[in-house]
């Protein structure tokens, strides 16, 4: 199965050709050869810009277009009987926004394969029995304002409106400030909510940002549950002091009271994975010392830290093993921890049953499929509150993301838009 | 000897009076308790007007004080004979500016106590043989430009002109332009260098900046030696990646990679400590890290070591055990470690003969001497390249210094300006 024998068809070069070709439009670019990335920031002209040829793009394979309350692109394929139109749509999209300097797949691959599932079925000649959607999510990327998947918290109706209106990105504009300037209504941005009964199921393809299917001989990915992290911020205060008078055993030095946390923290998180069936992460990822002086022992330390599984009561014991070191530290190095959570966000378990479709789907084109969890948060975690989801991983060279030399090929667009097509055909035939 | 029988005479009482008016006057404050310290950087009006508070001390005990090309002030006292006129003068001193929000008696208990000692040596009648001098050094402290004792720098030739002039603080304003400003010619300020026969000797009274003297039960404290630094700065490259997507097992963590050399700079130092007779002190002061994102792996860190120890050949050991550290840390790890020297200063030994009188002197007069060696740099470490010099410490309260409550005790300040009294007798009497 190593080689499927559905890359090499007359029909899949029209379609790696249409890949290619729509792939650089929607980054806005001729060459995906770009030294310093793709900035589209979310609620920014260059988002927009890239969703006007998202647009046009569904616009020329004969769906209806329309832009929601929050800013995203609903691209509707209608099944040509009436009765048929009452359904509830198979949706499947992912966004166009990146990170600063970003890659130009993350997102991006997730609509243009639906658009090219969509050209697929339709050069097959096939009509649906039920709508089909395409949805480009406004905002995923939390680069902006630190706020995550916004456009896919509006649709199933989980946006803290309230919470989040005066957050402001690095030049102090408010994200109701930006989602106006984009000619939405901060008033009317919880109207994006659709009913359950809008929708039947969600997939959405996003490329790996690692190497498990790689590694495991494997040509796609199927995703169960996405991990979403517990945030602590640790703050260590021991006593500022002279270097140069204060001896060794009469220092309260707050970083070297904080290493051996850094390196329990690796250790245990590589130790857990090891243990248990479902991986964790985490990571010491920020570190804030004062006075940081040449001359001055460090008298205080913030630490934050970002702890991942899709497995809750894993990330519960890595919290556990955290204030355990922490006490024992404490006393040790004559300092005083205080742990917070700032972030507390169970992880979300995706269809079974939809996974399972996908899966089959894509072993019956001759992929090799690959079961496995995502560590990143996607549009799909907000989606699987209200419908029945899952995922589709593409593989991506080096597993390199949010990155200029991000890159997926065209033969696993091809295979991911392949894939797509085959699930949409199967969950809007006749038959079902 | 604990009860030192010259601490409450009536001679004591007067000059305990004096020493409690005249360090408010050089502070410039009514009381000793600032909340927010003390604020006199180099070479600023704030530092000027405490020297001019010196200048009128010095006048009024009949004292010639002049101002030499970098802002140093040297009041002397001149013998009566014409031809002892011609002598070498015995001198001491220290300075007056701080450090931002720093104590009231670091720099001013040694300009304090050497005016109080000529005090002292006037009420008691006494007429030297030979020149007194006591000097107030211009900027100290390295705070306003991380340059430090620039006065006596100049004094003992020894200031790199060409290569400090264009450094800032931090509003911008360089060096020169500070001294320039303060009515001095930075082209002149190498001519503040003073020629080996004007001085026979200099010594320079400090509060200690830490508790050895008080642990030891002694009195005050002799020093034979200066510890001056090596600085490394240690770059640690990783590879920035996502904490949710990157397994534990193919990360390069350049902050999960450098925090065992930390504990490591730590524990050796305090072990080498131990195994030596002479103290070492290391401490990893300050941690840049990049991104420094909650979702990144940190992809690179900065790391600043200071290592101070008057024996040059056990900083040199901690500067060969760091590296090979580093050489086991770069595989395991897989980052790439690069040190970079900053400053190798070789410590300063002072005048055992000097040191020795001012022990003999202190003893005489009923108080413990302690021998150590100071741990921060001076004024002295600069005097002793061109004069036979030394120190001497008098305990501040928990060994604080550098900080809004820095405190010496009125009693301490009286027992350093009798022992220099003794010792300025000794020296400048007839016999010698």
């Amino acid at each position: 199965m190593s080689t499927p024998h559905h890359k090499h068809t007359a029909d899949n070069e029209v379609l790696l050709q249409w890949l290619d070709e729509h792939l650089k439009a929607l980054n806005l670019v001729d060459t995906m050869t770009q030294p310093n990335g793709f900035n589209r920031l979310g609620y920014t002209p260059e988002e927009a810009q890239s969703m006007a040829v998202f647009k046009r793009m569904a616009q020329a394979l004969g769906l209806q277009v329309r832009r929601d309350q929050a800013g995203n692109l609903i691209a509707r394929w209608e099944p040509t009987e009436g009765d048929a139109r009452m359904k509830p749509a198979v949706a499947t999209g992912s966004h166009v926004d990146t990170v600063k300097n970003g890659g130009g797949y993350d997102g991006v691959a997730g609509v243009l394969c639906a658009l090219g599932a969509i050209k697929q079925l339709q050069d097959d000649g096939y009509a649906p029995s039920k709508p089909i959607e395409v949805i480009c999510f406004a905002s995923e990327e939390s680069s902006r304002f630190g706020i995550s998947t916004i456009g896919s918290k509006a649709m199933a109706g989980n946006l803290p409106v309230e919470e989040i209106q005066h957050v402001t990105d690095q030049e102090g504009t408010s994200i109701r400030e930006a989602v106006e300037t984009s000619g939405l209504s901060w008033e009317h941005i919880q109207e994006a909510e659709r009913s359950s009964e809008d929708l039947s199921r969600f997939i959405e393809l996003h490329i790996e940002q690692g190497t498990r299917i790689e590694e495991a001989g494997a040509d796609f990915g199927v995703v169960t549950a996405i991990a979403c992290p517990i945030r602590l911020k640790i703050q260590v205060e021991g006593k500022t002091a002279h270097t140069g008078t204060t001896p060794m055993d009469r220092r309260q030095d707050a970083l070297v009271a904080v290493a051996p946390l850094i390196s329990f923290i690796s250790e245990q998180a590589r130790a857990l994975s090891e243990e248990h069936a479902t991986p964790l992460v985490a990571t010491a990822s920020t570190l804030d010392l004062q006075p940081n002086a040449m001359t001055a022992v460090p008298g205080w330390v913030e630490l934050g830290v970002d702890i991942r599984s899709v497995d809750d009561q894993l990330k519960e014991q890595m919290v556990a093993l955290i204030t355990q070191k922490c006490e024992q530290l404490e006393p040790a190095h004559h300092v005083r921890m205080k742990i917070d959570t700032l972030v507390h966000n169970p992880s979300v378990r995706l269809s079974t049953d939809v996974a399972d479709r996908l899966k089959a789907q894509g072993e019956a084109l001759g992929y090799k499929p690959y079961v496995l969890e995502s560590g990143a948060g996607h549009d799909a975690m907000n989606m699987a509150h209200k419908w029945p989801s899952s995922m589709l991983f593409i593989p991506c060279e080096d597993g390199l993301s949010h990155h200029p030399e991000e890159h997926a090929s065209l033969e696993d667009l091809n295979m991911g838009a392949q894939i797509i097509a085959a699930y949409l055909r199967q969950e809007t035939s006749d038959r079902t």
